[in-house]
């Protein structure tokens, strides 16, 4: 039986590859998507959603549900060193934001707040009161969307599966010396997530930082049977693949001036839709995890028990362990899946139609 | 012109002055009554506002719409000390739970949370894009509802007149040695309506606590023209007047119990109606007000700026004073508004007409 | 019986005039000076205390001994604004930092951080092993030097009659929103001194606002039975008496720019030593008194629990109330008696000797 | 030339191999032994280093100073569960508290504070005004001695080499889900030591749990050429191995049930010695490294700024990085020169002597 996703999301670059995911990862039903500030501002991600999603050959009904444009206390970051200009900085071959496909991704006029609402609305459909499946809600941003969802529509949770989020880290940190940049946005809306009565998985850095797009990897992105060829990489099989070539090439020099990392970019967000369609690729434990909310050096860290010190109630009566964290990926076999959507998306997606 | 108001609350003795204000003072249209936990359960606080509606006579179109039932991020706390079982404990006389006309009062089954999109309704209503007038938001409870209303519709603040609050202190707290107890409850929720784009007047305990019920206010409050005999009250002229007599009377005593408060409680929710219908019984100033939401011994304080050291933008980009804050109150004045509402009330209310 | 007594300062204009009480005042015996970073450097503290204790005809066997440099942990401040340049600003008169009777004051080397053995020597001259008296220790700045000797001497704590400081407010602020300057230099320092096992009394604010010097007292300071004259002050009648009014005048200007203090300057700091020798012009109560290390905006707030909400264990294992906190001065009195040890200490100063 | 070394210390199993290695590492002049609260009570670990430095056969000019017996702010922690009652729970074979030799150990009568006294005239005994050579203070528990030093003494740290400590964590904790025990015990003392003008070395747990007793060198602590046989341990070859033995058992013993170690304990504190005498055996980098002292959850916690954020001055007008961090260590040549110095000690311990 498949799985009733929604889409919470601020594009970026590793964000639009958990779109595609979402979209034609076997044994997932996406119900929508909708977007906050992050990566980027919130219109621009919410522009490069709808973008996305018509590169990636989404059904029309799949709409784009704008969210919050800033955390809920602190004031907004946007990542322009990592995403560029625009949030997906680099990247050739989408529609422009005003292409008219594009533009009826929208359920609304832009501008207006009703992620929430939409996710509301899609619980409920999923879910009919017992009837249906409850619905998995994925994060792939600053989690404030996710907060107001909890907080307006507490009756909702029980039609929640999973909240499925990337962020933060096991120890580690990336945009300060604590703390992950989704979790830094909005630390305040991560708590209220992790307390929540539903189930929490956490997709940190550990593990986002072993999904690294190596060269032979780029290669085979290009080309279903592409290699390196002397080390340079093949010419693209399609246009959807030159498209995600320039993603990667972007992203990959991002990573390695910004934080070193010298073999390729990390994949982060689109482990999570990995994680619901197949969390066999994955080692996991259940502890306590709590947000920093008032630290000097560690404000926005993930704090994870690893000892099991704390037993205390959280605010909606529940004690002890609230988050599954992921810990390890088989990072060969989420490859082989990444590249079967690319193969998939390739026969529907309209970038390929156009030439 | 008439002022619209929008009352969110926690009934609680001082709330339920509030609505007879907001439903009998000259100039003030009352568009409806969200409810918030607080002084009580969110499930009591719905009930008491219904049932104080019907008690003071409302017209049937205004309605109760519950909200939130715990603060954003902290565990909720109820003041039974201060509000007795039930939130209203030792008022004799209102309408039972399940009369059917105060269950009339619900345009919602109760437990659903939809009090931030009645607000926006209201909003949009009395706004109407402009032609219409703004509305003056009333907070006599925690802020949580409110915050939200902030959080997910921002693009109505511009609809909103002001945000007018019964809460915090300048230098003086109630529930722990450094904050009041509204603030207290949600200090998150209480930032995020300070940040917000829209003009804040802060009713602090500095002020409220001139508002002192005396006897012979009491006595005034039994009968019109009731004065103390030998120290005794006078009989109560209407079941309206018996009714709000023993609500005085149980506030006081909890007042003198807990806080020392020998001449009688102070009405410390009333004020914000005061303050929409006649802003000039006020002194104010303005100033930059924060809350503190990491202190060990100062959570939930209101923290005043007197000597105007901070400059800093908040996450609106706004920069400097952010609310006015009440600083004196004309109290005689004050009281006889309060004392004519309530011969205005005596003519409407059911209670009257029963016997 | 006279008192014992130790200053620990930071002059400092209103220290200055400390330092004038507690050698003049009748039954204080002044056993020893030790100076601290604050108002201005701990080099100039240092020596701006010795000038001060050579032009009030101090004994020769009274030292000044230097101390901490800077706050515990956090980064030095000093008050320019308040105190001039050099911390004696605009003070005309003193003795120059080369006079040798100045440098002779120093016991040790400058530069040597040597305060804490000094105060030790002076407990164990004072008390004997309880064969003598406590000797009461006042802290006028900075608690860094009192939180140090409290750390490496925790034996000679039985020999302290009392720690009595100015600093803090109850509710009020004045080199932050919510912070006094002595405590918001080094709030650790002060919570410190205020869980050691020693009765602590706390001049605030709140009292020392209500010891202003009106041109009625300044007339006085200048002459015995000097008065304004259409307003205008009555010429200096010894050269003491002129330097103390160049210090009045500078410091008055200060608190009207920086505070709009329109009616003179607060004589913060004298206080100190007017509770040591006659409590009784103070009326006090007893409090939790404990300094906010960790808030946003409330850092160095010493949080006074009116309400006795706090009962939790300190660090030395005592619990509740740790501090008498003074709340009413008879200020009239108190300039009397000021007045009073100007007209003995004219009698020896070497200032009026010079001419 | 020889490394002129200060010992602090709360033995403490670990520590007591820290002083083992003290006394018999070639190239190490240990200059004397403080004492601080931490594992177990301030007397306890006084007690227990004066029985070490007997039973390691220390010359007699060593003598043992007591320190601060609970940290600077916070309530003193002892670790029952790890080291046992009175801090070397199991430990046998080590001579009596009241033994002559043992007592001859205290320069002071017990109870007296001036652990800052002692290590200040080491420092000028050592350093002689430049002419000597800087001596290398090194601490295996809390922070507050040192912290007092550095406070009391900022003159005398030109004359301090560095400050070794076993301490903290780069992203692990082990006493709270963020915070190393030595630096949760007192964080301020720590971050006053980190922000001192003085070279910085952390041990941190990172490190200490890869120096993990097995049984194959539990065998040859037992017995030079001793081996498993079978699984089971050798027979001890002496008196003084016997007791260490007995050591590492109940501490291999604490740390399976509490932290789930199955091959054997972590000597944490005794690499503090190994990194002064050959630093080669680590593998180490520069980082800025602060305490949060404020965290709802990582109070405590060593903040290691891997990506070099931190730009900030210190509170002594120093920038950027301020601790070298040991990352990895040569585990076999470390245990090999641990059982160097074992033998070493055999012949002069006095443990040898009595059978």
């Amino acid at each position: 039986m498949s799985k009733s996703v929604w889409l919470d999301c601020d594009p970026g670059h590793d964000d639009a590859t958990a779109i595609l995911l979402a979209l034609h990862w076997p044994g997932i039903e996406l119900f929508g998507v909708s977007t906050v500030h992050g990566n980027t501002s919130a219109d621009n991600t919410n522009l490069n959603a709808a973008r996305c999603l018509e590169a990636f050959g989404a059904p029309e009904h799949i709409k784009v549900h704008g969210g919050a444009r800033k955390p809920l206390i602190r004031l907004p970051h946007h990542d322009v060193e990592i995403h560029g200009v625009g949030g997906l900085g680099g990247v050739e071959g989408l529609p422009p934001k005003d292409d008219e496909r594009v533009l009826a991704r929208f359920d609304h006029p832009r501008g207006h707040t009703r992620a929430i609402d939409a996710i509301a609305r899609a619980v409920q459909r999923s879910w009919q009161d017992g009837q249906g499946t409850k619905i998995s809600v994925v994060s792939t941003g600053p989690m404030t969307n996710i907060a107001l969802f909890v907080s307006v529509y507490p009756e909702l949770l029980e039609g929640v599966e999973q909240f499925v989020f990337m962020g933060g880290g096991v120890g580690v940190g990336n945009r300060s010396a604590a703390a992950e940049f989704n979790i830094l946005c909005d630390p305040e809306a991560a708590q209220i997530v992790l307390d929540a009565p539903v189930k929490c998985v956490m997709v940190p850095l550990n593990v986002t930082h072993t999904a690294i797009v190596e060269d032979s990897i780029h290669a085979k992105i290009l080309s279903p049977n592409g290699a390196l060829d002397n080390g340079k990489l093949p010419p693209a099989a399609t246009p959807l693949r030159q498209m995600l070539s320039t993603l990667i090439t972007f992203f990959a020099e991002a990573y390695k001036a910004v934080f070193g990392f010298h073999l390729g970019p990390p994949l982060h967000d689109a482990l999570t839709i990995a994680y619901i369609a197949q969390p066999e690729l994955f080692t996991c434990r259940r502890f306590r995890v709590d947000v920093e909310l008032s630290g000097k050096h560690t404000s926005g860290e993930t704090v994870v028990d690893l000892w099991d010190y704390s037993k205390s109630d959280n605010t909606w009566g529940h004690t002890g362990k609230n988050c599954i964290v992921t810990e390890a990926l088989d990072v060969m076999d989420f490859f082989d899946k990444l590249l079967e959507c690319i193969t998939r998306c390739d026969s529907v997606s309209p970038l390929n139609r156009k030439s």
